[in-house]
C-alpha cells in the first residue's frame, strides 16, 4: 500500500472549530476520525461546557472525552482582540468553520457569514443550531430533549400504548452533527468547482423531520397519527423481539420467501400456507394473532439454540445486548468499533470508533486523546500568533 | 445570486444504485437532494422490494416514495449478459457506485472491488450490509430491528423500568445510510487529491455503535450497564418531559446558570439556592425530588402558558408534538422541510425534506417524483446501451 492510499480522506483539511456539548463536537470528531486537523477553540472560563458533564474519571468528564479525541485545543476570548486576530489568522488559512452558537450570537460576535465570506471566500462556514438561522424559531435555544419531543420522534417511540419514550442516545444531537458533517462535505465538493466557500445551515429540529421521513409519510398516505408501538416494525410483519425460554430474540422477515424459511425453521412450515399470514398485509393486519403463534414455538428452546437454527436457515434475527454484551462482542471487536484513550490518572476508556471503513486505510490505531482545555496554545500561537 | 452559486453542491457527480429497501436509498436519496444524478437500477421482477411495502395510495407504495426522490430507474438483470454491459458502461462513466446487498453478493455477481477499481480507477465502491464487508458475522443477514437490537440501542430506550423499546424510526438503517453518505462524500474528496476510487465498507451494527458513544462510554467510567429511562437525559438534570396542567411540556437546562433563569420564571428562585439543586451532580441524585418539585409547580398552567414564560426566559423547551402537529408546524414548514410529490392517481403524498440547508442554493422546490419501475429505459439506453 503507498502512503497516498493509506493517508486518511480528509487529509490536508483544517477545521476551525467553536462548537460546544455535542451536535458540533460529534460533527468535528467524524471529520477528525477522517483525518483533518481540528483546532478546538474553548472559552478560556472552564472550556467546553461539556467538561462538566459526569461521569468523570478522576476529575475529567467521560462525556467530553467520548467525542472530542484527535483535536487540538486552544482558549481564547472571542471578546478579546487579540484573541480575535488569533482567531483571524486561522481563518485565513482554513478550510471550514463549525459552530453550534444559537442563531444570531456569531453576528453578535461580528463573525457574520457575508464579511467572514468576503474576507475569506474559500471557507465553508457551517452553523448547527436548534431551529437554524431562519424561521419563526430562529432565537429560541435548544437541546437534543426539546428537538425529540417537538419533532415528533418521542411520540412514536415507547411501548404500545404507553408514554412516549426519548430514544435513548442523543439522536437530536448527534443527528444534527451526521447531517451537519454531510453539508460540510458537500461543501468542500462543490468549492473544488467553484472555488468558493458555501454557507451550511443546519437545524437540529429540520433533521428530526429528517428522520421522521416514514412516519410523515405513512400519516400522509393514510390520515392515521403513528404511534408507540413498542419493538414492532409499523409496516411489516414479523418484525419484532420475541420471547424465547430464556431471554428474547429479534426476527426480521421482510419479504414472504423469508417467512417461509423461518416457518420451515421453526418446524411450522403450515403456517406458510395460511391466508392471515401469506403476505405483508395479511401478517401485518393479524400481527397479533402470528405473535402469539412465533412465541408458542420459540418457548420451546433458548435464544442461543433459537440463534443457530437461524442462522443455519438464512433468517434475519439477533439478540437483544446491553452496552457490556456489546461492548465484549466479538464482531464489534473485530471491526475495530471499540477504541481505548487514555483519561484521568493514566486511565483507559473505552469509546466508540468511527463506522466510516475505508479499504485502503488502516483501522485509526493510533488515535489521539481528547485534549485538556488549552494544551495546544503554544503550538498554536506559534503558527497563528502573529 | 449567479448560475454557479445556485447551483446544488452535487451537480455533476453520477451515482449508479443498486441499493434496495431503505439504508442504501437514503443514502443516495441524500445525494440526489444535494445534485446528484442517481441511476437506480432495479431487479426486473417487481424492482426494489419497497415497492412491495405499504401504506399504499393508489397501488403505489408511500414507503418507497418517501425515499427515492429526485432519481432516475431501470430495470436490469444482473446476471444477464447484455444487461450487465449497460450497467458496465454506467460503471465506467460514473463516479459513485453504491449497493447494499448482503456481504459477498456483489462477488458473486462477479462485481468485485478489486476488479472495478482495475478497471474503472476513479470510481468510490460502497457498500452497506448488516455488518460489514469483514469480521465474523459478515456473511448474516440483517435489518432494521436486528441492529437495533444488538447494537445496544433498544436496551437504553423506553420507560424507566419497563421493556426496551424500538427507537420508533428505523434508525439502523437510516444511521447507516448518514455514515455511508459521509463516507461515499470523504471518498470523493480524497479522490480529488489521488485521482483514484476508494473502498468504503458500512455497517449497520458498526453504526449502532458509533450512536451509542455516550452510553459506552458512561458504561466504561462507571461500570453501570446503562437502562431504559423513560424521558429523562442520563447525566444532566432537568433535562425530561413534565406534566402540566393540561399536557406536556420539555424542559432542557444544560447548566446552572439556565436552572437560576429556570426558577425565576416559576416564580421559585429560592430552589436555585438550596444545595440539592444547586450543582448538575446534585440535580441528578435529586431528579426525583427535583421532577415532583417541578411538576407541582408546572400543573398551575397550561403548557401554552409554560411556553411563552419559558419563551421569555430564555430557557430551553419545546412541546411534545405528534406527526399531525410537526407536519403543520409553522417553522417547519418555513425551514421547507415539509415536500409534496406525486403519488398514485395524481394525488400528492407529503414528505420530509432535506435538512442540509446551503446559504446560497434555494429550498429544492423543483423535486421530481420518485420513479416508476424502469421509466427511464429508454433514455438511459439511449445512453449507455452501446
Amino acid at each position: 500500500m503507498s502512503m497516498e492510499c493509506a493517508q486518511l480522506p480528509l487529509a490536508g483539511i483544517t477545521v476551525v472549530d467553536l462548537t460546544r456539548v455535542l451536535s458540533g463536537p460529534y460533527c468535528t470528531m467524524m471529520l477528525a476520525d477522517m483525518g483533518a486537523r481540528v483546532i478546538k477553540i474553548e472559552n478560556p472560563d472552564g472550556g467546553d461546557d461539556s467538561r462538566q458533564v459526569g461521569p468523570f474519571v478522576d476529575g475529567e468528564s467521560a462525556y467530553f472525552a467520548s467525542i472530542n479525541r484527535n483535536k487540538e485545543s486552544i482558549a481564547l476570548d472571542l471578546k478579546d482582540a487579540g484573541d480575535r486576530q488569533v482567531l483571524e489568522r486561522m481563518l485565513a488559512t482554513a478550510d471550514v468553520l463549525v459552530e453550534n452558537f444559537r442563531a444570531g450570537v456569531m453576528e453578535k460576535l461580528g463573525f457574520t457569514w457575508e464579511d467572514l465570506h468576503a474576507r475569506y471566500p474559500r471557507l465553508v462556514y457551517a452553523s448547527i443550531s436548534g431551529f437554524g438561522q431562519t424561521g419563526p424559531y430562529r432565537a429560541r435555544p435548544a437541546y437534543d430533549m426539546v428537538v425529540q419531543a417537538m419533532g415528533g420522534l418521542m411520540s412514536v417511540t415507547g411501548e404500545a400504548g404507553g408514554n412516549p419514550a426519548r430514544v435513548g442516545v442523543s439522536i437530536g444531537d448527534i443527528g444534527a452533527g451526521l447531517y451537519a458533517t454531510i453539508g460540510i462535505q458537500s461543501a468542500l465538493l462543490k468549492r473544488v468547482q467553484t472555488g468558493l466557500g458555501e454557507r451550511v445551515d443546519i437545524s437540529m429540529l429540520d433533521c428530526q423531520v429528517a428522520l421522521l421521513e416514514n412516519p410523515i409519510a405513512r400519516y400522509s398516505a393514510t390520515g392515521g397519527v403513528p404511534q408507540p408501538l413498542g419493538t414492532r416494525h409499523p409496516s411489516i410483519t414479523p418484525f419484532d423481539m420475541f420471547a424465547t425460554q430464556d431471554g428474547f430474540i429479534v426476527i426480521a422477515v421482510g419479504n414472504d420467501a423469508l417467512f417461509g424459511k423461518l416457518c420451515d425453521a421453526l418446524g411450522r412450515s403450515e403456517w406458510a400456507q395460511e391466508d392471515r399470514f401469506a403476505t405483508v398485509p395479511a401478517r401485518n393486519e393479524h400481527h397479533v394473532a402470528l405473535k402469539a403463534c412465533l412465541e408458542s414455538r420459540l418457548a420451546d428452546a433458548t435464544t442461543a439454540e433459537w440463534e443457530a437454527i437461524l442462522e443455519a436457515a438464512g433468517v434475519p434475527h439477533g439478540p437483544m445486548n446491553t452496552v457490556p454484551q456489546l461492548v465484549s462482542n466479538p464482531h464489534v471487536r473485530a471491526r475495530g468499533m471499540i477504541l481505548e484513550i487514555g483519561i484521568g490518572d493514566g486511565k483507559a476508556l473505552q469509546v466508540a470508533g468511527n463506522p466510516v471503513k475505508f479499504g485502503s486505510t488502516e483501522a485509526l490505531s493510533g488515535v489521539r486523546n481528547p485534549p485538556s482545555l488549552d494544551q495546544d496554545r503554544d503550538r498554536l500561537l506559534a503558527e497563528f500568533g502573529g
